[in-house]
């Protein structure tokens, strides 16, 4: 069973920015996503790298980090992501993209894990800004951004509390608490 | 890297379909979707789980089969999934999904290849039918049924020809192929 992975597999937002990672490496997880299932083989979804400084800089103030967390307006210079892969759907192939997207980001999530990274998938993205600074054509909408980089938090899976509250939320020291719901309120039973 | 079960893990549609599975492993599986990352944690989605005889025979009308293979209507009784688990969002929790079902997903399939299994994810649904029959509630909406059963077809990743068609076919032993997009064709160069 990948359980291990998968549960290693958490959404990070603080890293050791000064951990480059290598193009090379960007490339083999894009390989896991281009090994994924796809509706109808279709294959509509196209990545966009980004590992250097200047075009990192350009990426990263469009992106909206932990919503709940509202004292903390995302990660500090020095703790920033070291990469991103841009999932962009290729309106020429497929439109209206529901479930390649999510296949394709666990894929390369699990990857990072793998390899000792973390990140995090981010579709608050203020897309227009980002378009226009990397002139991103029309044809491509901007459907998910990966940021990825050597962890620096310590994530902790935990159980719902009595409140039923699904808000993630920092202790004293930083962990970074990630309330699950449990199987018995995810698995339906139907009364016949 | 997970690059081998990734690469194993190819959408299934023959089965053996005396192999059963238990509501056990069914629930190990939903484990793993329910550990994947969630938009905002929401955790809307929900789970309905199929492995008997008689419920197997109500979802597997309503769902569409491989439609790139014209002549084959889908599989035939004995080669049919020994299970389902139905992916449903919650809309008492969040309306439009867009990204937890994939991620959800994977982690399903994954974890069945590792346990000798094979599934395929099903959008071709016939949902006003499958939630007449299974009596599910309006508030939930039908995303994804995946298929799960013991794999009875071997499937063969290709490169896409030089007409760059993406239909999946089968050989006359009956093998199935699915050609994927190149590493070049996916990852996209803007030009500054």
């Amino acid at each position: 069973m990948i359980s291990d992975l998968v549960r290693r597999t958490r959404s990070c937002r603080r890293f050791h920015e000064e951990h480059s990672i290598s193009t090379e490496t960007l490339r083999e997880l894009v390989d896991l996503a281009r090994l994924g299932a796809s509706g109808g083989n279709k294959q509509p979804l196209k990545y966009l790298l980004s590992n250097e400084r200047s075009m990192n800089g350009v990426v990263f103030p469009k992106l909206g980090w932990a919503g709940y967390l509202k004292e903390w307006k995302g990660p500090e210079s020095g703790e920033r992501p070291s990469a991103y892969i841009i999932i962009l759907g290729d309106n020429d192939i497929r439109k209206s993209i529901r479930v390649d997207q999510g296949i394709a980001a666990q894929n390369i999530l699990l990857g990072a894990t793998g390899l000792g990274l973390a990140g995090c998938m981010i579709d608050t993205v203020d897309r227009d800004w980002l378009r226009k600074d990397l002139r991103i054509p029309d044809r491509f909408e901007i459907l998910l951004v990966i940021a990825l980089g050597k962890p620096k938090e310590k994530i902790v899976l935990e159980s719902l509390g009595p409140d039923g509250d699904i808000r993630y939320w920092r202790d004293a020291s930083g962990g970074h608490h990630v309330p699950k719901r449990s199987q018995e309120e995810i698995i339906v039973s139907l009364k016949p």
